[in-house]
């Protein structure tokens, strides 16, 4: 009974906080994971690939989307729509995988919403502001405003990370991928009250 | 500040599902943990060694420390009180360490109510009922009215798992062990509310 089933791991924190370079660190070792993939309706950047970054569709297909009920959670953030397609999750959940998100303080609500009982949330920040912004113009992937954008929606979000089950300080990036990488693998233990329910029922009937 | 601080780790379930065997075997692996000792009117067992086992005290002793408020939890169970008083838990806490707690399901809910931003709940139990019954007599501690006890609060506690972090189905004991090592090391990760509201107020005012 103490076997793999599926739960969910969501990552939270400001873009430029290193959770790509972290989750790249992890991944190998936590055993079998779906990545979900956000659909988005913001331009491709330089170097994304569809499919592998994001899902990219049109208003008109995101929309049809949401009126479909397609969406574990979606979001309009900066002007442009980002959601989480339901079915490849309860997919992977059936399939006994651990699913990762890499979504936003409203997108970790919405996910809680519909599977808090398996689901563990960690917020990944830098140590400080100073930090993230360094890391933010270091990168120049952006433009100003875009980075600007991502500094006031970092600000609004730190205030939030009580909501969240970890807080992972990305100053040394080998420490916290250990850090990670042990909060990945309780995760996987989380069981739904379905597998609960099933093993309080046959709890009491079963003769050994 | 990935450091360590005080966190909470609540194991409940039926006795006899083998928690103090699987706590002996974790204990060495967890780092600094304080095991928390319950105090309780009960009479000593046989091999019960006072403030080892518990803190046996009379109920008037006991009724003194609920009328001061000196318990984080207390409850009533089969005739006896058991509690936990709340000083040594916070001493315990404000040195960085990981405290221990062996208690039932109503005090698990109290330690949430008190310090749910910390605490991660684990419930251990036999693979099946029978297998319970089997251990308690084989063990043979206690009359059997006691033993008809423990499994008449067995089938009631087992009915709540699901207020639980973790189940640990306690079938192969090093099974269960690094388990319970993993979720114990995740645990420690947990930090309080008043740490997360202070990096978030420095955060931003930090020049680096």
């Amino acid at each position: 009974m103490n076997r793999q089933t599926g739960a969910v791991l969501v990552l939270s924190g400001p873009s430029g906080a290193g959770k790509s370079s972290l989750i790249n660190k992890v991944i190998d070792d936590i055993g079998e994971c779906y990545f979900s993939i956000s659909t988005t309706t913001r331009p491709m950047r330089a170097g994304e690939v569809e499919g592998v970054h994001y899902h990219f569709v049109t208003k008109e297909e995101f929309q049809k989307d949401i009126d479909n009920d397609n969406f574990l959670e979606y979001a309009l953030v900066h002007g442009n729509y980002y959601g989480t397609s339901l079915k490849p999750v309860k997919d992977a959940l059936a399939e006994g995988k651990l699913v990762l998100f890499d979504i936003d303080v409203q997108g970790n609500t919405a996910v809680n919403n519909r599977l808090g009982e398996i689901t563990t949330s960690v917020f990944i920040t830098t140590p400080t502001l100073s930090e993230l912004k360094n890391r933010l113009y270091k990168r120049s992937t952006d433009s100003d405003e875009v980075i600007e954008n991502r500094i006031k929606m970092a600000k609004r979000e730190i205030q939030r990370i009580s909501e969240y089950d970890f807080l992972i300080v990305n100053d040394d990036l080998d420490e916290a991928a250990q850090t990670l990488r042990l909060i990945a693998q309780a995760a996987r233990l989380k069981v739904s009250n379905d597998i609960i329910n099933d093993f309080v029922h046959k709890w009491e009937d079963i003769e050994s």
